[in-house]
C-alpha cells in the first residue's frame, strides 16, 4: 500500500465539475489501494479577487490580515472536495493549516513551513479516510494565519509529502508534464518522462511555469519523488527525481527561455575595489532582482559593469543606475529593454565537454548575434535581441537532439 | 473607560465602503475613550454564495465541511475592516474562532458555546488596539469548526459582551431599533427606547425579526444590556435590558404579528390519555414546529384537538395528521393555511387585569373573528383570518395607545 500525496492547482478545482472531476480521480486513486492525501489550491480566479477586494479596502493591506483573507480560498476548495467525497461515499476529512499543524515563520505571505504534525492526518489516514488539506497556509508561532506565497500549495504537498514520507507527490495541474522545450514554439518538443531536481530547478527558474521553485527545492532536499501531470488526462506526466547515472547519458534535457529581460551598462567605471558593491546596493534595497552581472576586465582603470534584471524593475533599476554612475564618476548608462534569455539545461553538461561553444556556433549559423553569457553547472544562458527568441529556441532543441527520444533507459 | 462589543451584521459590512463606514464608527468609539471589540458578520450574500456552491457540490453537504466553508464569510469580512483599520492608523487584530478560543459543542450548523476564552482578546485591547472578531464561528473539542447557525454572530456578540464583562453590547443592523409595531403597517409605530429581554423574546419570536432569538435568551441570563441600533445613522436604537420597576407602568409594549400560520384541527378524537402524545409524536419526529395547540373539554368521549404550524410545514402536517386521525379513530381532519397570528406583548400586563379582553373586544369591534387564542404572562396571541392582519394590528396599536409616548422616566 502506497501513500500518495495529490496537489491539485487552481484549474484543477476551478469550478463545481472540477472538483467532481478531482473527487473521481482521489478515489479512483484509493480504490487502487493506495492511502491518499490531496492538497488543494483556492479555486482559480478566487485569490484575485480576494486581492481585489483588499486593493479597495486600502492601497497597503497589512500583511497579517492579507494572509486571514487569502486563505479562505484554500479552505472553500478543501470543503467542498471533502463533502463531495463524503457524498460519494468516501470517508474524507478536511485540514486546516491550523488544524495539520502546519507550523511556520511569522514572514506573512511568503511564511517557511518549520515543521508539520503529522499525526492528526496519520490517524485519519488509518482509519480509511481521505484526507484533504488546504495548500498555501500555515500557522505561525503566535496562532496567526500565514501563507506561503504564490503557488504555495505546491510547497504544501511537497512539504506533507516528505513529513509523512509518502511515496510519491503528484503533482497535478494544466499542463501534462515537462517538456524540453515550449511546445507552442517548437512542435517537436517532447514531455519528459524524468527529470532531476537541479535541472527542474533551472527550468522553472527560467520560465516553465509549472512548479513553484521552492517546492523543488524542497523535494531535493527530502528526496520526495515528483509527478507532474494534468488533471484533465489520464497520461503519465514527467518525474522529477534525484540525479542518476541515467540522465548523463543526456547531454541536454531542456531548452528555457524568457522574454522578460532588460540590461543595463554602466559604461567606463572606475576599476577599483568596492565599485560593484556600491552600484548593487541600492538595487537590493530597491528589491530590484539581478540576473546576469559581468564585469570585464577593467584598461586604463576604467571598466564596463553590465546587468540584467525584469522588465517590470527596469525604468527603476535605470534611474538608480544613472544615479549611482554620477555619484561614483562613470561615464554613461546605457540600457535595452527588448532583450530574451535562451538557455540549455542538463545534468549531462557535467561529464560533457563541448556543449557551450555547441550554443554558441549554433547560434551564430543562423546570424544571432549573442549580448551576454552566463554558466553554471548545468546550464549555459545567451542574452539576446527578443526578436531572435523563438528562432533560437528551435535551431538549440534541434541541435542538440531533443526531437528524439532519449538514450535513457525507461521509468520502471 | 467603558468596554464596548459592537457587532455589525451582513448589510452592514456589504461592501467595501460599508465597511469603512463600520471603520469610522469604530474609530470614534474607540477615541471618545472606549474599549472596543467588534463582532462581524459575513458580507451581505457571501453566505447564500457558499450555500449555493455547496449545494452544486451535493444536495445534501456533509455538516462539518459545510461549517469549514461558510466560516469562511466572516473570515474575509475581519480581514478586511482589521486591515482597513490599521490602514487609517488604528492598531487592530483580527481573531477567528479558533484563535479566540470562541468553545462549543460538536452540533454542526447550529453549535452552543461552551467556553471563550477571553485572555488572547484582553491582552490586545490593553495594547490599545482594537479586536475584530469573525462572528458565527467556533471551535470544538475536537479542533474542528463549528458554526452558530443564521444569524449566530448576534451570539458572538453577546457572548462574548458576556464573557468579557462588556458594559453594552451594540447591535448594529438595517433597522434602528425595536418599535411598537411594523411601522410598515402602522405609520405611527414608535421607536421604543428600552424593551425588557423577556418582551424581546416574544417580539423576535413573533416574526419581529430584529435579533436572534438564542442571543437575547443569553443576554438575559448573563444580563448582557443590548443596544440595538443602526449603522447608517447616529441616532439611539433601542436598549433590551433587564426588566425593571418603570417598565411595569406600561401595559403592552409592542404589537407583532405573523402571516405564517396554518391550522390543522383533528375532528371527534377519543377523549382518553394518550391520545394528543400519539398526535404529536409524529410531527416531532418529522421536525415540524408546532405553536399552538388546543384541546377543549371533550364531550360524548370525543374532543376535537387543534395545532398550528408554519405555512412551509403545512402540507406535511396534513398528512401526518391523516394518517392519525384514521389510526386513532377520529372523524376527519380539517385544515386552514391562510391565517395569522396578532399579538399584543408587555411585561405591565402581569399587574393589569382586563389586558385580553381589551383586545378581543377591540378585535370584536371591527368584525375581525377570532380563531384560537393563547396566552403567556406577557403576551396574548389571536389566530384570524390573514386578511384582517394589518387592520388588527392598526387598531391594537391605537387601543393600547402606542402611538403616543409612554409615562415610563427616559433612560439615564
Amino acid at each position: 500500500m502506497a501513500l500518495i500525496v495529490q496537489k491539485y492547482g487552481g484549474t484543477s478545482v476551478g469550478d463545481i465539475d472540477r472538483i467532481r472531476n478531482v473527487a473521481r480521480r482521489v478515489i479512483l486513486t484509493q480504490e487502487a489501494g493506495n492511502k491518499v492525501v490531496v492538497v488543494l489550491s483556492a479555486m482559480a480566479g478566487q485569490t484575485d479577487r480576494l486581492i481585489g477586494l483588499a486593493r479597495q479596502a486600502t492601497p497597503m493591506p497589512d500583511e497579517r490580515e492579507m494572509d486571514v483573507l487569502l486563505s479562505t480560498g484554500e479552505q472553500i476548495s478543501v470543503a467542498l472536495l471533502s463533502m463531495m467525497l463524503k457524498s460519494m461515499g468516501v470517508g474524507a476529512c478536511s485540514f486546516l493549516g491550523h488544524q495539520v499543524r502546519i507550523l511556520t515563520d511569522m514572514a506573512y505571505g511568503r511564511a517557511r513551513i518549520t515543521d508539520i504534525d503529522t499525526k492528526p492526518i496519520m490517524g485519519c489516514l488509518d482509519e480509511g479516510k481521505v484526507v484533504v488539506v488546504a495548500g498555501f497556509q500555515g500557522l505561525d508561532p503566535t496562532g496567526s494565519i500565514t501563507t506561503l506565497g504564490r503557488g504555495g500549495s505546491d510547497t504544501t504537498g511537497v512539504a506533507l509529502a516528505a513529513a509523512l514520507k509518502a511515496d510519491v507527490c503528484e503533482i497535478y495541474t494544466d499542463v501534462d508534464g515537462v517538456y524540453t522545450t515550449d511546445p507552442n514554439i517548437v512542435r517537436e518538443a517532447r514531455k519528459l518522462a524524468r527529470i532531476s531536481y537541479d535541472e527542474m530547478l533551472e527550468m522553472a527558474s527560467l520560465g516553465a511555469k509549472v512548479l513553484q521553485i521552492r517546492s523543488v527545492e524542497f523535494a531535493k532536499k527530502y528526496d520526495v519523488p515528483i509527478h507532474v501531470r494534468s488533471s484533465f488526462t489520464e497520461d503519465e506526466g514527467t518525474m522529477v527525481v534525484r540525479e542518476d547515472e541515467g540522465m548523463e547519458k543526456v547531454v541536454v534535457s531542456g531548452v528555457a527561455y524568457s522574454k522578460d529581460v532588460g540590461r543595463i551598462t554602466l559604461t567606463k567605471m572606475p576599476d577599483r575595489p568596492g565599485i560593484a558593491a556600491k552600484v548593487f546596493e541600492p538595487l537590493a534595497a530597491a528589491d530590484i532582482v539581478v540576473d546576469m552581472i559581468i564585469q570585464n576586465t577593467g584598461a586604463d582603470g576604467m571598466t564596463d559593469l553590465t546587468f540584467t534584471c525584469s522588465r517590470g524593475d527596469f525604468g527603476r533599476a535605470m534611474d538608480l543606475a544613472r544615479q549611482s554612475a554620477t555619484a561614483l564618476g562613470g561615464q554613461k548608462v546605457l540600457g535595452d529593454a527588448s532583450l530574451a534569455k535562451v538557455s540549455i539545461i542538463g545534468v549531462g553538461m557535467r561529464s560533457h565537454s563541448g556543449v557551450a561553444s555547441q550554443m554558441f556556433q549554433t547560434l551564430a549559423a543562423e546570424g544571432i548575434n549573442i549580448i551576454m553569457i552566463s554558466t553554471s553547472e548545468i546550464k549555459v544562458s545567451c542574452v539576446v535581441e527578443e526578436k531572435y527568441t523563438e528562432l533560437a529556441v528551435r535551431v538549440l532543441h534541434q541541435a542538440f537532439g531533443l526531437d528524439k527520444p532519449p538514450v535513457e533507459e525507461p521509468i520502471k
